[in-house]
């Protein structure tokens, strides 16, 4: 096992990562206020996971009470975050109470929120079973809800009180999905980590065959690169918008497709090699630096070619996004492969020139 | 005009009280990140006193979006609150879009809510145009919406960065409506302030007839105090609680009889003088501590018996109040008429005898 500090003076949380950490009791019960706590879970994750977490916690005394949400990232959405509110006022839950989010990013994202908003706040506990909630969602305090006209519309910062990233769940997650966490995995190399790139270019394969010292590997360098981003820029004001390379085009996929179609990782790999086909028409970087992204992606089984939603579709779905200041497109671009920065210089021809080379024709 | 600031370093904010405030299209465009601005206000409102807001603006350059709700209680709950989002998104507004909330608490608490959440958190000011949200609502950065469960149970700490208190709109103000804000009033004068309760006694008739010198002292004697304890204690762990006096009982009674049958005024009136009365019964107060507070009530035109909903009933609807903690009621009672303590100390069979003496029988 092996536990990081995200710093964040008063806000700042461990983040264990190894195989058993659900099982950590002692740990959860530290961060507790009281011998109680509600985890939140959904119909895939409880039946696999929910025991090794709840019967450590039962055994130590702490009263658990289970909500399980339906499986899906249409269920992000207001009258599922309620059900948890039900929950919570049905049992006369307090302000002491804790939140435990077992689950992918869409149980860590509305469990999160509602922490955030019940009761104007309560402290909760991730417990990350994805790859890309692993290294990416559970960690930085950000939740959120889906609105029907744009994903994570309405959310909060509301950081966790603690991270358990348990790697022993990842052996049923299915492979499509754990693909596309290592979308996430591959960012943190491209947008500050070189020799992180490296090592991930040299042990695809064992991370591949889910070994569980790469995985454990991957997954602390990858909390580690995210945890000193937070740190410092914990309400994404600058440095911390460079965690959402590929992020403004591939939310353009996910909705132009209807959420799910697509998943969270599949579109921010062709985002980044959007990201990285405009940097190269900047003149930023060259054809081999693409060519290496792109070849790294195929190895992981990851798409490198977006859906056919034509270009404009694509403009239009992006001017919705948050990215934009004062009505101009802010990019995450590639100065290498290993460093990015954050851009408004991208003349929107180049824009719309990129997202062609890089989807698939009407 | 006087100003007074709430001090919570990076997030201190400015209070402006007198007549014409609203128009201070200057104060606001300081205030602003972009020339634009989105005003959240009610049916009632906007027809009183909209264009005294928006026509300085738009005279300054400033482009405002209007968003009009249905006006009650019954509004400040989810439906009404995604019309806000909608039209956000609607209109495509950005991180940097600053909303404004020109109405009662009601308007003042699902706008915050939603500048709280929107996009994880956009700039806001709050225009109060009742008494009530003059002196409460509006300033220390509660936000809130209703849950059919429980009042307020779903918000955020989300400071403004300006509130613009004009005393001139409360002359279109019902005069139930202005006796329920001068419930809160008499609240600072009965936690912290013997002085300005003193004041409250001897200014009565000169407030109720709405005296505009009157008015603004009582205002910023009202905010002065509240932005006192909110700068010592900005996310109520402590002495921010007192504020709560009567209002563990007061919601009571307002969940008890459904949103809108009791002013929130008229609720905490009654649930001070409960307070007072326990306080009395714990031998903390005397009896004539007890009938000078009812007697401001009287002559303020406030109501000083609960509704009949039987005992039990209020204790049931208090036990689901955010002021439980491990399972038992913490309650703000008084140690004297202008110093009030947080206090687990009231045996239940007092707590029950002091709402009998102060409610209508069944
Ligand atoms: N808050 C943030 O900073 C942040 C960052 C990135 C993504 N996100 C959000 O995260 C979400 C995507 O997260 P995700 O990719 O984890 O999706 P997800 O939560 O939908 O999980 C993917 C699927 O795997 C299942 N699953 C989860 N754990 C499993 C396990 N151990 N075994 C078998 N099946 C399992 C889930 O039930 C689901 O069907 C999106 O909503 C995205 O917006 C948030
Ligand atoms: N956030 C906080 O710290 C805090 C504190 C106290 C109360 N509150 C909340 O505030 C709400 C009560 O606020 P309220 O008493 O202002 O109620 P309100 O907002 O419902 O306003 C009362 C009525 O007066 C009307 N009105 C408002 N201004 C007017 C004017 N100038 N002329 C004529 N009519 C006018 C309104 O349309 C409404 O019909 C409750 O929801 C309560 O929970 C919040
Ligand atoms: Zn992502
Ligand atoms: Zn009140």
């Amino acid at each position: 096992m092996q536990t990081l500090n995200l710093d964040l003076a008063e806000r700042s949380y461990p983040i264990v990562v190894g195989a058993g950490a659900l099982a950590r009791a002692d740990l959860i019960a530290g961060a507790l206020a009281q011998p109680r706590a509600v985890i939140v879970s959904n119909e895939t994750v409880a039946p696999l996971h929910l025991a090794k977490l709840k019967a450590p916690l039962t055994a130590a005394g702490i009263d658990t009470l289970d909500v399980i949400l339906p499986d899906g990232e249409e269920y992000k959405d207001w009258p599922t975050l309620n059900r948890i509110f039900d929950a919570l006022l049905a049992n006369r839950c307090e302000r002491s109470t804790t939140l435990i989010a077992l689950g992918g990013g869409v149980i860590g994202d509305i469990t999160g929120f509602a922490a955030a908003c019940y009761q104007r706040g309560v402290p909760f506990i991730q417990a990350p079973t994805t790859l890309l909630a692993q290294v990416d969602s559970s960690v930085g305090g950000k939740t959120a809800i889906n609105h029907p006209l744009g994903k994570n519309m309405i959310g909060a910062f509301h950081q966790p009180q603690l991270v358990l990233a348990d790697t022993d769940t990842l052996a049923t997650l299915p492979l499509r999905e754990f693909r596309s966490g290592l979308a996430e995995v591959i960012k943190y190399g491209l947008i500050r980590d070189p020799a992180f790139l490296a090592w991930l270019e040299a042990n695809t394969d064992a991370l591949l065959a889910r070994e569980p010292q790469a995985l454990a590997e991957a997954i602390v360098r990858s909390c580690r690169n995210k945890a000193e981003v937070v740190a410092a820029d914990e309400r994404e004001s600058g440095e911390r918008a460079l965690l959402n390379l590929g992020h403004t085009f591939g939310h353009a996929i996910e909705t132009g497709c209807g959420y799910g179609v697509w998943l969270h990782g599949e579109a921010i790999a062709v985002g980044m090699l959007m990201a990285a086909e405009l940097s190269r028409r900047l003149g930023w970087i060259d054809s081999a630096a693409v060519e290496r992204i792109e070849a790294l992606f195929v190895r992981c089984g990851l798409p490198v070619q977006g859906p056919a939603l034509g270009v404009e579709r694509y403009l239009e779905l992006m001017a919705h996004d948050k990215k934009v200041q004062d009505g101009k497109l802010r990019l995450v671009l590639l100065r290498s492969a290993g460093e990015a920065v954050l851009s408004s210089a991208a003349p929107a021809a180049d824009i719309a020139a990129a997202i062609a080379a890089r989807c698939r024709a009407e």
